[in-house]
């Protein structure tokens, strides 16, 4: 097939010289690499198939999603979950499954939130929204005010005088023409993380902020938010995409008088949870290890089946490939399911603070939190030696949909064991449904398909099984 | 990244000699290819763009969907929606939009199908059951009789003496570990095709066929069968695959006594339908056309949100991203919604055959009939030379998450092209989540994604934009 030829070529000719080129080539030719190769390929293929005819992923994920529902730190629902991955972590066949205690933070959704746009010509219209995770409630009469519209989080400081003692409503609209959605998520979730944390330093006293769908849609996507010590806390929502966009016409029109909301979000003191990890010991280099997690938090609104019970599932998915097929791996795999990914991090830290504290040597770290869709690739944070290892992988990859091997990636609850020596790397799915579902009501079970869910499992699988064979 | 460079030299490796790479170096280094490069991604780009952020693919899909429902060949429902797709293609901007008459199969389902399995412990179960399109239906008392398991259509023929006067039941599995599940859908979808007729042969009296669906699920797939006019059509249903399983099983156990169903299939006389053209009359070479269709039929079990409104809406959305751009092809580009795909193929046989009466020069027919999900990629069939140039172009598709070229490819409705030397073009979808839909009552309008919708529909412009400028 001369055309791929061709564009290999291409590529090339833009990056390296002839000479180089031609040495790479003379090194290549005597290399054993294809035998290697192939029996890797068989590897793979053998725990790909595995995945794909005989995962427990997608009945483990229902449980987490009908049987225990919402799982937000603190709640009950994370305790029924620690139980219920525990119990999975055991039947996938690890050698050892524990619990790894943290403190957490405790936040509460509270009385349902109100919110209503009162208009000039007097009419007003109900808003579609939602509380942004950790953020204070309003007291009981809510917060009323003018509605001050913003595209930028510099621009409230620019109109400070019209911001004090009114509502700001941050409009930032995601790109639609990035095709990766989670870099409009990246640029334009920055209102939600940090716009009342700025409106209160200018005087604001609650924030609304366009829910972070790239869609129209009227159901708004909770999430974190932050506030600066410096400056009171003030109640934030998400309103629904199309709701600012009603909003922002009417503005426009010079049609709003006034808009109210009424939050019953609280902070309540810090209570105890726990990482589940389950554990198959490494045959030949035990002291090696290779972690595979997702998290076991969830936000409240639904049943956290994308954001991140697919990524717990999948991992459990991992070992029980592994002992299933009868695999014992040369490096130690634990698969994690983290607490508290949402609104703290403390579950990716306690993993932390503990490795670091008994010099654990922890070589890859994989992370699934992007959701149970179809796996487009891998996204690494490792050096250009063990880049250029890894790389050569893969080709492995093309039989099961796996094109894009990039440099960056990770996973927030592993993040930080790069700090002591590991590659990180973050599992790629296919990001276009997304945001229509990430942080809303949207997140349930019947929004995965069995299929994609497996496929991100088998490569999973794939990827920790060639770590454990040659290390990092 | 070294990286890239490694895996490009592997694939060149195993497929050339240094001597070729070297003339081919030499020629790109020396041609204008670049540059032509840069201008066509600017307007890939454009076109791209357009589509992601103001198509309308997604709210004409919901047209097709909500207010036109299922629109089998023959039905109400199916000149209703020639009339939206009329509409749709004015609407979008087409210099001329036509319909095209021809005849069409005309068979209903009737009276609701009934079914179940009596064990010889006494107790019974009913079945989930759909009678398979064009099927004939039973006689107000059903059909009973033993129930013969086949795990091929050859074993049929191999148990003669049992299946004569009974119930043959077509117990094929899906392959789960195909990543394309549509080699999967082509190597079990034998039983459904053939199964009636092989087993009509032999004296059958009815067929159940284990549905195509890989997942275990309640919900079966219909899609149409044929008979051999040489013995008599006998009902044939598709029974679930969860269904299959458990019958299946009480086989094994030797503990089923015999099966019953009903099936109030009909086919009924011929009747007029209509493609439905919008042509945008190209610029300097308005005698080239490039068409660019799916089929506006449907079955009659749901909504036929994938199969195929998505391909018709997709067509549609590239006629108004030229439109609304304001660029004129240099080719004419036709849309096309063709009738009759699910059951008889009328459509496009009538499309081809005023092709070939006219003396149309048709270069390329691209067709989008595997559902609207994730574009991965498209399959062409073109001579060598005509694939040469078209490999020129797969980077252009890299941004936007196409990274398969592939040989072979094609539609049902246009593959007739090929006859008057088209290039054939399928558009590749992600498969993982189809067989889950396909022909179910699944099939509706909440299981299309907007942004997996517009994705296809963008790289499908950009291919027609290519294919209008440089032409084949």
């Amino acid at each position: 097939m001369p055309a791929t030829l061709l564009f290999c070529s291409l590529e090339i000719h833009k990056k390296i010289s002839m000479k180089y080129l031609l040495s790479l080539f003379s090194l290549l030719l005597f290399s054993t690499f294809s035998l290697a190769q192939n029996k890797d390929s068989i590897m793979v293929k053998k725990m790909v198939d595995e995945v794909m005819t005989n995962a427990t992923a997608y009945s483990n994920l229902r449980v987490l999603c009908k049987e225990v529902g919402p799982r937000l730190s603190g709640s009950e629902g994370y305790a029924k979950a620690v139980e219920k991955a525990r119990e999975m972590m055991l039947k996938a066949g690890a050698d050892r499954v524990y619990l790894q205690e943290c403190m957490v933070p405790h936040w509460v959704r509270g009385e349902k939130e109100k919110g209503k746009i009162i208009l000039a010509d007097g009419k007003e219209f109900n808003l579609n929204l939602v509380a942004l995770g950790n953020s204070v409630g309003s007291d009981a009469a809510g917060v009323s005010g003018k509605i001050i519209e913003v595209g930028s989080l510099a621009e409230i400081g620019q109109r400070a005088a019209e911001v004090k003692g009114n509502i700001v409503f941050i409009n930032i609209k995601m790109n639609p023409t990035y095709i990766n959605t989670f870099k409009a998520y990246s640029e334009s979730g920055i209102g939600r993380r940090q716009g009342a944390a700025q409106a209160s330093k200018y005087g604001a006293k609650g924030v609304l902020v366009r829910a972070l769908s790239i869609n129209l849609t009227d159901n708004p996507n909770t999430g974190g938010t932050t506030y600066n010590d410096s400056f009171p806390k003030i109640p934030a929502v998400a309103i629904s995409t199309n709701d600012a966009e009603r909003l922002s016409k009417e503005i426009k029109k010079n049609n709003v008088k006034s808009g109210w909301f009424f939050s019953g979000a609280k902070m309540l003191p810090e209570v105890k949870a726990y990482n589940v990890i389950g554990e198959i010991r490494g045959s030949e280099f035990p002291d090696e290890i290779i972690t595979v997690g997702g998290h076991l938090d969830s936000w409240d609104l639904a049943e956290g089946a994308n954001d991140d019970g697919s990524g717990v599932v999948q991992s459990i998915e991992v070992i029980r490939a592994f002992t299933n097929l009868g695999i014992r791996p040369k490096r130690t795999v634990r698969a994690v399911a983290f607490a508290n990914e949402e609104n703290g991090g403390r579950g990716g830290r306690a993993y932390f603070d503990e490795a670091k504290k008994k010099n654990e040597k922890h070589v890859f770290a994989l992370e699934s939190d992007a959701g149970g869709f179809t796996p487009r690739g891998f996204g690494f944070t490792a050096s250009d030696e063990q880049m250029n290892k890894i790389m050569q992988w893969k080709p492995l990859f093309f039989p099961y949909g796996i094109y894009d091997f990039q440099r960056g990636g990770g996973g927030a609850d592993i993040n930080l064991l790069k700090n002591i020596g590991s590659v990180l790397c973050g599992l790629v799915p296919d990001s276009q449904r997304y945001f229509d579902i990430h942080h809303t009501s949207a997140d349930v079970f019947e929004n995965v398909s069995e299929r994609e869910l497996n496929l991100g499992a088998a490569n999973m699988a794939a990827m920790i099984y060639l770590v454990s064979e040659y290390g990092m």
